[in-house]
């Protein structure tokens, strides 16, 4: 693990047990030495989950497995391995998913359709299932892993682990929403992120929970980017215990579920923002709004189109207040913008307006925002009602020195 | 100017001058100091043009202006200044492409929609035109500049000035075809480059014209990427002198317009690969060929997406054989490939086949590849019968160190 971003917070929050799910970790060795690589999570016979994924093209072999099992609403385990990703390893990558949900199946007393895969780490290596079965009789005796241990076991390139907690009520009734989450490189995700699990005690009919799981994605994972490289194992998946008993809810209109709709994207925006602080190589955290969209959209694609230029992020990491950048990228999308409607603040200082530089511009205040570590772009393209917020980080010296040599 | 390019060509070509066309340079001292900074490129009577342009929502105020005056087919006179690009101004922009183009018409005494503008430098400043037009009657009186001088006379942040020649033969009539081009940076055309201007002594007629360049802009011009960002004064310019005394030629389909298309092509391929050469911080020119894709259109998507990846750019940076990320790069785009049909071949040597990596690969030859400072990746997707060759370059710290402070 290289040096902690400087972005990191200052530790792991305190997360609650959520009832009903228990946590395992443990080390098999194959490619990290000295640390946990594995992520056992047992689920309780109430339990529903939904998943998000990659839609990549190449998807690895554990987001195909998962996807298919996730569509019955119920699983009793999720395993996750960092440092292979399985991906795009043809028969050898199914015949190890296979192998590897019946092995685990067998040691839980389950079958092997209850089982959620996800891995993480370098593409296109074969991998082998017969060490990685050796180590279930552990994982299935250990338990009461603590979430940390868990967010550290799931980590491949991050400088840091990542976990939030939320509370929220149903009804009344209490309810936890935990989760944690890894990513750093290869981060530009679409309809999930890298891994990232969430896990609440409140009762949720598995069809609901793919609802919201759906919805806040968009919002939340599906608007980051370090460097616009999609990945083949991008993965998400909320757990819904069921035991907090709340009331059943059957819709996500339901008036009962605003609050905990309300905390569920608190968390994944918490998570999924943390994963941008850990962005390869960041140095700055980068909050991008637009807003007269002629859709939320359009105004998240432009969003992204500015915050994977990589003249954008290079400026921002040279504290530069080269803000045409900003209307190149706005303007490479080619929806159709007019650009005399453009407006432009950078960190709450109007730099243009109605297409053109304020005719009192002053730079003072923007370079003294540029030497802040949290950097404010907001644009309006003034052609609609359209609104996206997105998250990025700068683009550094560090990036590349992590990037010419991952591999080594 | 930064230090040349290690990918630079040893030296400028030899490039004739084109009869019906002359040069002349002068140096304004806007932004520059000590150098050549305009470019008036005056045409004859008989001349026809064509012009590309780039797509953006943000294009420049003199992109706007020459669209409309390229229609016509005719023009007197191309005029480029580096250093500011005059976009993103609003009505100043506009104002001052009107004022620049009166006075130089008045200098040159034809009329002001015979003259087309090229601007390229920093977005969003005010370009003064008063101080511009005081140098038009020095430009008009200086006659006979080279090629290479013009090539010198529109640079931003280039390292060399880029040019090329080819000869070719219409019904027999000999014909030349020279062009200059610039660009380093905000390099990812989109219906045009930076700025280029072709020259040619054939007689074509301005619809011909038109069509030749959109169609080779396709092959050339929109088939690189530096850094993914597309710029706001994107241009290509065509001319046709008719001097050479050509058999006239009504057709693009015409056999005896063969030849003339193959060396155009040839001729914007090397104008457009010296911009990707010229790359910000390049240390490796990428070829990339993909094939088997559904169209032809398709395969230049996809190859963009592995050119203009991060990941796959550094990976090259670092000479690091991580084929993994070009498994990525090409799923991301999300055509909905079979990721079982993939085979890729990296300096001609097989890396994957059929959707795993091959069975008894070897890293070395790959490894020893990658230390040469021309890169070629293959990728079939083995669904069509699309093809497409798309030039790029890596991502280095000297990209980094280039653009944090560019306007410094």
């Amino acid at each position: 693990m290289t040096m902690r971003s400087p972005l990191a917070p200052d530790k792991f929050p305190e997360l609650p047990a959520i009832e009903g799910l228990d946590l395992a970790v443990a080390a098999s060795g194959l490619r990290y030495k000295n640390r946990n690589d594995l992520l056992l999570m047992k689920l309780c016979a109430t339990a529903t989950v939904a998943g998000v994924f990659t839609r990549s093209d190449t998807a690895a072999a554990p987001v195909i497995w998962s996807r298919n099992v996730v569509a019955s609403g119920r699983a009793g385990a999720i395993l996750t391995n960092a440092g292979n990703a399985n991906a795009f390893t043809g028969k050898h990558g199914r015949d190890a998913v296979c192998q590897t949900s019946s092995a685990l199946a067998c040691a839980l007393g389950i079958s092997a359709d209850q089982i959620l895969l996800a891995s993480t780490g370098v593409i296109g290596e074969p991998l082998e299932t017969s060490e990685l079965s050796t180590y279930f009789p552990q994982l299935v005796a250990n338990q009461g892993a603590s979430w940390e241990q868990a967010a550290c076991a799931i980590l491949t390139t991050d400088t840091f682990p990542k976990g939030a907690h939320v509370t929220c009520e149903i009804g009344g009734v209490p309810v936890n929403i935990c989760g944690i989450a890894k990513g750093s490189g290869m981060i530009a995700p679409n309809m999930a992120t890298m891994l990232g699990y969430i896990a609440t005690d409140a009762t949720l009919p598995a069809d609901l929970l793919q609802t919201l799981l759906t919805t806040e994605t968009d919002q939340s994972f599906n608007a980051i980017t370090v460097d616009s490289d999609t990945s083949t194992n991008d993965t998400v998946f909320l757990i819904a215990t069921g035991r907090a008993n709340t009331p059943m809810i059957r819709s996500a209109e339901d008036p009962k579920l605003a609050g905990f709709r309300h905390a569920l994207r608190q968390l994944m925006v918490d998570l999924a923002t943390q994963i941008v602080r850990d962005g390869e190589g960041a140095s700055k955290f980068i909050t991008i709004t637009i807003s007269g969209a002629d859709s939320d959209r359009q105004a998240r694609h432009i969003g992204l189109a500015v915050a994977n230029s990589p003249l954008v992020k290079t400026a921002i990491a040279g504290e530069d207040a080269n803000w045409g950048r900003i209307v190149m990228a706005v303007g490479k999308s080619g929806f159709g913008i007019n650009h005399e409607m453009i407006g432009i603040k950078i960190g709450g200082f109007p730099v243009a307006t109605n297409g053109v530089r304020v005719a009192d511009y002053d730079e003072n205040p923007i370079a003294d925002h540029l030497q802040t570590a949290s950097i404010d772009i907001a644009v309006s393209v003034g052609v609609g009602t359209g609104v996206a917020t997105v998250y990025s980080c700068d683009l550094t010296h560090s990036y590349i020195s992590i990037n010419a040599n991952y591999r080594s």
